[in-house]
């Protein structure tokens, strides 16, 4: 199953410099794991903001749930989940061509 | 250059069905076209709404704009262009492993 | 895997009655086959609205998709989908108490 | 009287992480409770989110009142109420069927 | 049981005079008997709107349901039902003088 | 002049347990002493929410922001007035029966 | 009493040219009687929309309910009304200087 | 040129007593001197909030931006700027009958 | 004096195609004499969107007022006005290096 | 490729004096900086608020981002990015009349 998920990143500007650094590592720490394991897709900044586009796959909602709340700056997240499925334009070009092109 | 878009569909209920069969039928012909020129990378629906999630390529901003207003459905979509860039997660990924699992 | 389904009605003030009746009638024969099939579990009306709170459940998210779309009021619906999982409050009961009580 | 509760949770990202664990037991006691007395019927988590989707019964609204009211957690909980009421279409299974699957 | 009800009147421009007189007339027929009934027990207008706040008292939410529904204008109305029970201060305030001033 | 006064209280969770109950004494004092002078007319409490929806009369609108104003959470309400006049429906029933029923 | 009312016109941008112009001359003619009645004290355009800012004054509410929809354009109109009284400012001038100075 | 300002005060609740007494003070001697100059035309207190409504001149954008910012309560307001011009109404009156009733 | 507008177009979708190209002709007419005039400096399109960033320059409010009104398709624009004035950024930069690069 | 932000600064209002006025002489270097390297293209405020329209011009979506991500004020600021392209009236008039009035 695929979700996208936004993801709006509300660190306080008065978090220690430190604090900042260290969480910023362990979400990339985090976020590789998650890449490893099929669950976190694709993830992308969006240009000028502290937030973030990502696809996630998973076999369960419970797996879902519980990689999203792995991430370390979780309690600073602000998180909306969006279930999808193929749209009929994608399938219609499977049928005629197979694969998509890689991406 | 790297796009999300999302796409909400407000076909009026009281449009003749044939003439919404027609419009579907050319959106996914379109789409398709889209596809095969490499502007239209990924599309999804979105479960249980006439809306859908999509991710879209071009070189210049002119192109993206042409791409999407050539939808023969346009005229019937709101539409929200997002701009996007790696994330230092996928970053941090590439710098590790080389390419991202294909998706 | 669960949903809760938020679904908001917006028939036109000016469709003849007739339709509207049609409407309402093969909206029940739907719901029930839907419920009969597992796939809509329980659905609520919302005091004072026409405005509906449900749960569905369903093995993929295209089986989601598909139920919800084949209701015959669906281009007059605004519908909203949460995906659920167990609460840990539920599942605690669950491991002292066994089953919750019926519903 | 049934009724769908949408919950919010916000405790603040700051608060010790001993006094986070505490309000979570102590929320979980009380729920089990509210469950035991038919209060509160179910309740799941949003995938992804710290929010709850949640169905009361209760014989009056002050009793209603007094439960939510009554959680741990209430102070950092933002709350929303829709009265609900049987929808035309599980009183239609009801009169063919008679009770409705387990649930 | 006490409800605070909002309501939006959207009459379309365009509908005839003659309709909307008698609509006007019904929605006053119909108020009357909801009033006798106490079920209707005060409404109001909003100064400059078209708009309404009200206050209704049902014993069941099914009853509260049909009583709203029974409304002429109901197909033109956007409803918002608030569930109300005493405040401390009115507690206060009987416990201290007895009845509440006629109001 | 009779008011519709909605409000929203927002006492920190953190402000000291002996402040807050110190804020509500004062509160109820307070709006016994708006009651007994007839300018807070009726006061509910919206089930689950720390909100209220309450009805004001005042010869001025002076003096009905002096009385908002007076009671001690003012610092923590977010408040929003509606004037009302009468509804139609409720001067057909004054044209016709005379009173309304207490209330 | 003093009343701001902020206006958004939506006159149907189909309707033909005669009636609206129609329309705006019955709105200019109305408007200068309540002006004239010290009703309507004070209008203005809001650069680059078709809303206005106003300045209403009436002795009770149901003399401004009447006013503004005496307005031949009021089926047209989104109205918000905001009840105004002296700001702790705009007395002190007074209490120094008199009158405030024309405008 | 003239102004239509509306103003939020959000002082926070736990300033100190003295330093929001100062603050009020500072705010009513320069909001005298902008009325001196001509530039606060009026401002009004919206009723039961804190919260003002208030109309500027200036001859430019420069001076009126100038003229807000040096309100000692700017770092706590929110301020929305409506910039305004004669509605065809009160030309109207001005072609009839001159000079406006003065206000 | 500098405005930005930001504009939102929403031409039914069922308006004739005749109309439509009628309508965008005269459009771009008249908005290449409002840059002649040196009113509308500026303008662009939202990048997938049917709405429009643009930037106006005029002497009064009164004459920008006008310029906006006078666009054919006015009727069927949303209208954002932002009166601007030069960022303390950009005067150090005149202050420092003169005239700005041209744009 | 040119871009529209808008920028919503929100310093908290208890940041000491002086660490506020660094911010700013920082901010107005660097914006001096994006401003000679041609990125930051034009930047006003908007009229009484604390917050700026501005345009940017960047080859990358990577350059815009870490432009707008080097500004000291960032974790203070409130940014949306509008990709823009040209508008048919602009590219009409350069068709016509060649380059656009310096601005």
């Amino acid at each position: 199953m695929l979700f996208s998920i936004d993801i709006q990143v509300s660190v306080p500007a008065d978090l220690p410099q430190g604090r900042k650094d260290e969480l910023r590592r362990a979400e990339t720490v985090r976020a590789m794991e998650l890449m490893k394991e099929g669950k976190l897709r694709r993830i992308w900044r969006v240009v000028g903001e502290v937030a973030g586009v990502s696809l996630w796959e998973a076999d369960t909602l419970e797996e879902l749930h519980a990689a999203v709340g792995s991430l370390p700056m979780y309690p600073y997240l602000k998180v909306k989940v969006t279930p999808l499925i193929e749209h009929p334009s994608m399938a219609a070009w499977k049928a005629t061509h197979g694969d998509l092109p890689p991406f």
